[in-house]
């Protein structure tokens, strides 16, 4: 398909109302709609959390009467069936709009593609795939559940230049820079749930909450704790947004941390250490979209290793801390350079003098 | 000082000749010189190599009698005195030359201001500093050289992204693309001389040569050889321009390698290993202006750990490698966060897949 210049412009638009959702959708997908008529724009509105108003419904009450005859901008394929809102196809067909350029068709592929049939079906122009590439990156955790049952996963971790997160005593306060810092909790606030590992909590008691952005939501605390150690008084407990998985653990302790309203999840693997797909499967069900790992080497490679990671954000400090140091990844140790996880650059970006890149793991 | 936009696009263009001896011209400094007349460039001219014409006698050669009245740019302060050449401050006058803009004082401080000096006894107008970071950048060695009596040390690592730079059993070819370790042979190219580790010798094999590069001169490879263990049919030997550093080794051996052509040098520390800082000495002495290290962590981490290294050149390649691997540093356990060696990045840059970061120490 050739794209029209005029159709990328306001898709980008559309992509930019989807946005303002970044931290506030979810379970449901961003999405964002521009209706336009005679080259201006008449309304337009994003979805922003699940229960309230889709994006076309805000864009069409903007828009009123002069809805009538005018091109909808859609980043998302328009629902067509009664959820907890009436279709949002039937409310494009109602309102009289002449065509419907959509970014991508629904992920889920059950329903993949009836809203676009909807729309054709009253008579309704449809183009699809106008900046797909970018509608799916705003919402590669609703893309991958739908599709793949399970969450999109992202680890993040920082580092010296060498390849180190802390020293061989513990201490890492702190590697990367204030803008660093503040860019992992925009990821945080994106995310449906932040897993760490019991050592992790037993050595910085991190709270693991939102707090260098604004947002009206707190991610799922994940912490994973094969003996169940965690203390009573972790900070990451005390708001009871938060998830224990466990091995093995006494049933008074986990009674208390019920009381709590703190989640257990009994997931042992046999080996005396938490199940990470099972806990994946749990966080698909809840439901989670995009995840994200904070934790030690320990975690950290069991994880690389279960294949359950999508992508790496990695942020390295201008510093060298010496092989004495603790590495990023516990990997057992590999006989051939075959054997070495290789990603896929998606991005190189500099906060101050820190480096961010973030990368895929290639198949 | 204001500089005129014009003064700063002539001495662009006296950058970018200075820039052809970039391979060549050491001991010298990479110089070049564009003669400016009525706003055309009437002559320019680089310094090539040792012992053939400076700069600015190349540009007046090709101006000839236009030279009268025209300005010079030159990147490096005119010389005053005999040495191979004539002095290039009396040519420029003896050709009549108006105004003469200059980027750097020579770095010398015993010659600094004098080759100035003696253009403006003769009347002649001189403007200085313009691009002078331009023009330090591209002689970091010969600077330094002159004004501290060492040369200018880069240390070049390639390794994965969670700074491993081989497989626990060696194993390590290739970590980075083609691209970039072509760019590794640019970077060799202009050093004066290339250091590496036994380890690595025993190990690789590596003759250390420029071969992705066209060029007619080759660094001295430097081996630093605590005991001794390098074989006499080591790649790195087989051209003669090689220096072995040693603290302790046999007397047999040692009249072999002279024999060869190879260098020698007894340089203990008194711990049975090698003085890296009697190393260095040695080499300011032969002259060397820009220096290499490609060596292993052993080695990688004297070398920082002593004080003697400038920069750091780091490619990294999209690959996980596991803590079981190689690390990039040695250096002693640290306590305090405090303790680690700060870097300040000066380039970011991709290359394919991987990624090269180009840092300096930080005092």
């Amino acid at each position: 398909m050739l794209e029209s210049v005029q159709d990328i412009e306001w898709m980008t638009r559309a992509l930019r109302q989807a946005a303002r959702g970044l931290y506030t959708t979810t379970p449901n997908p961003r999405v964002g709609c521009v209706l336009v008529k005679h080259g201006q724009v008449i309304g337009e509105g994003a979805h922003l959390r699940a229960g309230e108003p889709h994006a076309e419904v805000h864009a069409l009450r903007a828009a009123g009467e002069q809805a009538k005859g005018s091109t909808a901008y859609v980043t998302l394929e328009p629902c067509s069936h009664f959820g907890r809102t009436p279709p949002c196809a039937d409310a494009l067909v109602q309102a009289g709009v002449r065509r419907v350029v959509v970014a991508m068709q629904d992920p889920n592929p059950l329903v993949s593609g009836n809203g676009i049939a909807r729309l054709q079906a009253q008579g309704i122009a449809v183009t699809l795939g106008v900046c797909e590439d970018q509608a799916r990156a705003l919402n590669p955790g609703f893309v991958q559940r739908m599709t793949t049952q399970r969450p999109y996963v992202r680890l993040k971790l920082a580092a010296s230049l060498d390849g180190r997160t802390a020293l061989a005593n513990g201490e890492s306060q702190w590697i990367t820079s204030a803008e660093a810092r503040q860019d992992v909790h925009h990821w945080r606030a994106q995310s449906c749930a932040i897993i760490t590992g019991i050592a992790s909590i037993l050595k910085d008691d991190a709270a693991l909450t939102v707090r260098a952005v604004a947002t009206q939501r707190q991610p799922l605390r994940v912490i994973v704790d094969s003996q169940l150690r965690i203390p009573l008084s972790a900070k990451a407990l005390q708001d009871g947004n938060a998830l224990v998985a466990y091995a093995q653990g006494d049933a008074a302790k986990l009674e208390v941390l019920n009381v709590m309203g703190v989640r257990t999840l009994h997931a042992p693997n046999g080996h005396g250490q938490v199940d990470l797909g099972l806990l994946m499967q749990t966080l698909t069900a809840l439901p989670c979209n995009e995840v994200m790992i904070e934790a030690g080497a320990t975690l950290n490679g069991a994880f690389l290793q279960s294949g359950l990671v999508d992508e790496l954000l990695m942020y390295y400090a201008p510093k060298l801390m010496g092989d004495q140091a603790r590495g990023m990844f516990a990997l057992p140790s590999l006989q051939q350079m075959s054997g070495v996880h290789d990603l896929t650059v998606l991005e190189l970006r500099q906060f101050g003098q820190d480096i961010r890149i973030q990368a895929r793991l290639r198949d």
